[in-house]
């Protein structure tokens, strides 16, 4: 559904760019009935790169027609380039301009929506007082019920600092709440489970902490996200030592998880050997070492890492106590020259770092069948479709091109498993594991260049995720239900 | 839908109590196809005081046949005792036995649900990833647009720190929670405002306020929820100080809106001033206080408050600083003798104390068409049925009797008009104003001794509550959004 496109930018500059419903508009216009109005108008859309969705009439005067015009565009800037194409358009008159997204986000995302609606006496009897205090009473005689009597057992806080929101930066809690939002359906959808967002109004981390700890009792996990590195290594690890509720930070697992699943999936279809794949990562951010962590828990041995200071080697002394980890655990051959010179011979790039840190030629140096996945967002490390004139495999974190390594895939699934399991906490063992069913939802038949990892909206990916982290979590002792090993 | 029996204790005594549908009990049973099966159980049951609502067939076999028989009871051992009635008739077998109120809490009884279907990747892109990231940046430019492009501005926090669960004290915070689900049923139900609910782990006051303030950027007001007194004061006290956003604590102040409106028709109804009403209240809690106070504010002169200690006057050196203020502001005879005593040629008795603490006789001594408030729970201060031979206007807190007062009649609308209008702060005008417009939504038809105020199912209740609260928002300048006076 997308159209490639030539944008000018303001200082003059060519970029290449997809049109994206991310960026659909409608233009709501008079139109005079002059003869081929609303053709110059789909005309001068296209000829500026837009995408047309449609035409649609509002209303026929006598001499004129009130018509939406729905398009997609690159950016923002292009969207407002367009408007004003239309606008200078003869016989044309633009009277309103909306944007898809923004009529999306209007009063919020998501709701708190009861379960069974209260139509007599009796049902509000049961459900408030006097029936309540029952339940009440049998939860304060028996902790454990709270799971089973109340919304804990299925709710999962989505807790954020609004530090690392997206590519954005620190942008605040207030501003990082559409994403929150966005999560919490996701979670619904795919996963079945309730999401409830806390924005918290302090980057503090023992606030933090402290604060996460407070409002547990109600919630059956945490799932931190967007908190930037190194507070979100702290955070982590502290909540998940003092409380009895499992922690998760998906922007690093839920990142490694579906990144090791499209590993293991595009060495099967070239042939490599995890244990034998030579790995180059750009970026050792949060998301980047724990990709790392896992692709190496899942066999590989050959990784060197880089920041913007060069490779992550045992002899620098300016890493910090995430990277150091990395230098003594991994880069077996302690690599020391430049990203360019790690690529020879490699089988493997993965980017989580910034837009435009290679060029496509610098893959040419690569051994057969290269395995690259540019997972910078929004913009790739290197253009998939550049990419791919020297490279096996391509895979992005976009929805624009096949292959998209999106934490959407791990996140409902996993929290499914842990709530289902009512897994004490998160393990090693089970990322390991919600990436292999994650890799294994991709059957033989279906597995080749452009499907290295399954859709989003694939319904066999969550039940896949959730039953492995279950059967770990049961094997493990950390579960503490004896579920069936399909989840509901 | 009640049925009042006798129902023998385990002593032996004999208590008067009603049948409710929060003891609804069903028995899944084997009757042999004897001849009169069914109607024997039905008659037992009935004899022992059980309400019968059905006997359902589930399958009928050659000799027998399964049937789920449904009855209300009086109270958990009521109900064991009527399952043992059954089990003892010849015939029959009884194989399970299920509550009514317990099913109903199952998996609890919230969930957080989307409020549109991601059904299409042009969907994901928008409401996700890339497309949200421009809605992160409108509302990092302008931190206003939290409250039209996220869940802001209709998302409500009730807050509990378990520490005064209903009437049944520091249950802690899991065992409070199936209330709190509760109340978020009614505020989505009654007012359409979402509503989460926070169980706190702490009762520390200072933690009670960092906490709150932590997680406040996501919700658009604090409802604050069975604390005790008198850490209720201060968190709310400070919180109201501290926050941008509304904090009200429902446990005082819906308790109070409600009286003051059923005071208001019922002093109408009796063609008395309500400043010269004589107003005698028993309990001078947090609740007791808060209906003081509105009521002073309504016009109400004369009220004489008692706790455990007697009444409270300026001589009293036991007092608690919001006791004292009592003392200070109200009893303007300096009354000290007792309960009973001070009833004599009194208009009001308002109870929010406990059960018991007067008989039905020592209403003889009041002033002609007495108003008899016995709000305590579940057993009220006195049973209405015996306060009615002597009074002429009863009402409780019970859903059993005409005249329930009852917070839900209050917290969905006047959240609402807080949020509508986006209030900074809860004044004591929108309290007397939502009392008023509570007790104008009886009409001077529907005005009698059974209503002096409206059922909880009256769709009118909420709307009128919201519109007077929006209005003394925007009249007071509290208000941060000009809306029509009649909300959403």
């Amino acid at each position: 559904m997308n159209v490639e496109t030539k944008n000018t930018t303001t200082d003059g500059s060519l970029t290449r760019g997809k049109t994206s419903a991310s960026y659909g508009i409608t233009v709501r216009a008079k139109l005079l009935k002059t003869g081929g109005v609303p053709a110059r108008v789909l005309t001068a859309i296209a000829e500026i790169g837009g995408e047309v969705e449609g035409i649609y009439m509002v209303s026929s005067e006598l001499t004129f027609t009130i018509q939406d015009i729905k398009f997609n565009c690159v950016n923002a800037q292009h969207g407002e380039d367009i408007v004003a194409a239309v606008a200078r358009i003869k016989d044309v008159e633009v009277m309103h301009v909306s944007d898809a997204t923004f009529l999306d986000h209007l009063r919020g995302k998501i709701e708190v929506t009861p379960r069974r609606t209260i139509k007599s006496a009796d049902d509000l009897s049961r459900a408030y007082t006097p029936g309540v205090a029952r339940v009440c009473l049998e939860i304060a005689a028996d902790p454990s019920k709270v799971y089973s009597l109340t919304s804990k057992g299925n709710m999962v806080a989505i807790v954020t600092d609004g530090s690392r929101i997206l590519g954005l930066g620190n942008i605040g809690p207030q501003a990082g709440l559409p994403v929150m939002e966005g999560k919490a359906m996701l979670f619904k959808q795919f996963g079945g489970v309730d999401a409830f967002p806390l924005a918290l109004g302090t980057q503090d981390t023992d606030e933090i902490v402290r604060t996460v700890k407070a409002i547990s009792p109600g919630f059956g996990a945490i799932n931190l996200e967007d908190i930037a590195s190194p507070r979100c290594y702290e955070v982590e690890q502290r909540l998940s030592e003092e409380l009895d509720i499992p922690v998760f930070h998906d922007d690093q697992h839920g990142t490694a998880i579906a990144t090791v699943a499209a590993a293991i999936n595009s060495a099967k279809l070239v042939k490599k050997q995890l244990r034998n794949l030579r790995v180059v990562g750009a970026g050792v951010g949060a998301a980047g070492l724990a990709c790392a962590k896992l692709l190496m828990a899942a066999g590989v041995r050959h990784y060197v890492g880089f920041n913007v200071g060069g490779a992550i080697h045992k002899g620098r002394t300016d890493l910090t106590p995430q990277e150091r980890w990395l230098a003594e655990n991994s880069n077996p051959d302690n690599f020391d020259g430049t990203l360019q010179e790690a690529l020879e011979g490699a089988d493997m790039f993965l980017g989580l770092a910034a837009a435009g840190i290679i060029k496509a030629e610098d893959l040419a140096v690569m051994r057969r069948d290269p395995i690259v996945f540019a997972l910078a967002n929004p913009i790739p490390e290197v253009m998939p479709l550049e990419a791919k004139r020297y490279a096996r495999v391509v895979a992005t974190g976009g929805s624009d091109y096949p292959n998209q390594i999106n934490n959407a895939l791990v996140f409902p699934g996993f929290f499914k498993g842990l709530l289902e399991s009512r897994a004490q906490r998160v393990t090693d063992e089970m990322k390991l594991a919600a990436a292999r069913a994650l890799a294994a939802v991709v059957s033989k038949d279906e597995l080749d260049e452009d499907h290295v990892i399954p859709s989003i909206f694939d319904s066999r990916v969550a039940k896949a995720v959730a039953s492995a982290v279950i059967e770990e979590a049961q094997k493990s002792g950390v579960a503490r239900r004896n579920v069936a090993k399909r989840p509901r």
